[in-house]
């Protein structure tokens, strides 16, 4: 299965103290530009890593008739419990690895930085694609590949003068060691084009793609993410379930 | 109008001794993915950016019916027509900047390493969209957004002893002046999700993404591309065009 780092003590209380686990979606820099890809009717929906249940809750407050959340932690499903009081979300554990949901159960799945922490995407990707309606929306963020590629996950200064990321390895697809929060994490490194192409193959098109990086507005706001400008952190990408008898 | 450079006599004569130059498309390290992207039929092709006029003399020997083969470059487009004796290919000269093409006149628009010349991409596109029938084909390659992004494009030993790409920038779009061949050619960079949403936003839908990167069977024939192996130095795009009555 996953390694499930968020259930480890020292990662959980670093988790907690992120902004984005104390003042929820609106804390998490990329969240607009991700809400703005989202169907205007949500439907019925699958939060696929829903941590501490902001977005199941966000859902339902903006008209989403149910939210499936699921999520590997069991220290933030709890957590997600204590703070909701909403009979149509329901909170449940399961490791994406080992998925299987409904066919044909939802009109949007969602997933807020969960993929690339899953080996086998294509499998996951598959059953998203299953459990979809024809028409239904998959919205998701990603940690951005050039973010996830490199050996050294370190700014550098570069002789010139200016900062660089040092990008290497990109097209070596696989498990990536980090610390961060805890050591030993570990994530999946994929090239963009692997996302893409994984969605294609398995019926959904291609609605939209954002390398998110801090807007000009942004930058005015947290001049500390300047950097983030130079190389996107996050991916986030918009799909619609074809019907299943239309190739792409 | 486009910057010509290919025109210009110390580029042209660096370009003519390239290997892709000298020996055709089996040069191209990238074609033998841009050509697992092409249609099975061709049909009637537009080649935007034919240069020395190899793709179109290679679509009509793998069935094309006809190739419209433009280029910006005069020195190109004659040594194009001396060496083409076939009528259904037709060599004009063309800005891409300003192009104007017969609507739905063509089944597949081809496009090899010209596209990260164009400063207004989005109305090539408008343009290359409203050419092609519905159902026809778009496949293009150009200098991936991660080798024209770069404020110094020269790979760099880390302090930890591997070679990194130094990678700043990404997120500004726009021109680059490079030394290439001749000083001060002009490139645009733009962000891969740029060249995916402006397909999308024309009524293409994307089929295939490659970041074309040397396979294990190309570095044991060519070590010398072991570097790109970490950065890709094409991307390659294939979509298909929609009916117009269909948002993606």
């Amino acid at each position: 299965m996953t390694q499930n780092i968020y259930d480890q003590e020292n990662f959980f209380q670093g988790y907690a103290r992120l902004p984005r686990s104390i003042s929820g979606l609106d804390a998490a820099p990329e969240w607009p530009s991700l809400r703005a890809q989202l169907p205007a009717r949500l439907g019925r929906v699958v939060d696929l890593g829903c941590g501490y249940g902001w977005f199941a809750r966000w859902a339902r407050q903006s008209g989403a008739a149910s939210v499936f959340a699921l999520d590997v932690s069991e220290k933030m499903l709890a957590r997600a419990r204590v703070t909701t009081v909403d009979p149509a979300i329901s909170y449940e554990r399961a490791d994406l690895e080992m998925l299987e949901l409904p066919a044909g159960s939802f009109d949007l799945a969602y997933s807020s930085l969960a993929l690339h922490y899953i080996a086998n995407l294509d499998r996951l990707i598959a059953t998203v694609s299953r459990a979809v309606v024809p028409g239904g929306a998959f919205v998701f963020s990603i940690e951005h590949p050039l973010l996830t590629a490199p050996t050294v996950q370190e700014w550098l200064p570069h002789p010139a003068g200016h900062t660089i990321w040092p990008l290497d390895s990109y097209l070596d697809e696989g498990s990536r060691t980090r610390d961060w929060l805890a050591s030993g994490v570990i994530k999946q490194h994929r090239t963009l084009a692997t996302y893409l192409n994984t969605l294609v193959r398995h019926g959904f098109v291609i609605r939209h793609v954002e390398e998110w990086g801090p807007s000009a507005a942004d930058l005015a706001a947290h001049p500390e993410w300047a950097k983030d400008h130079q190389r996107p952190p996050f991916l986030l990408v918009s799909a619609r379930r074809q019907a299943p008898d239309v190739t792409p």
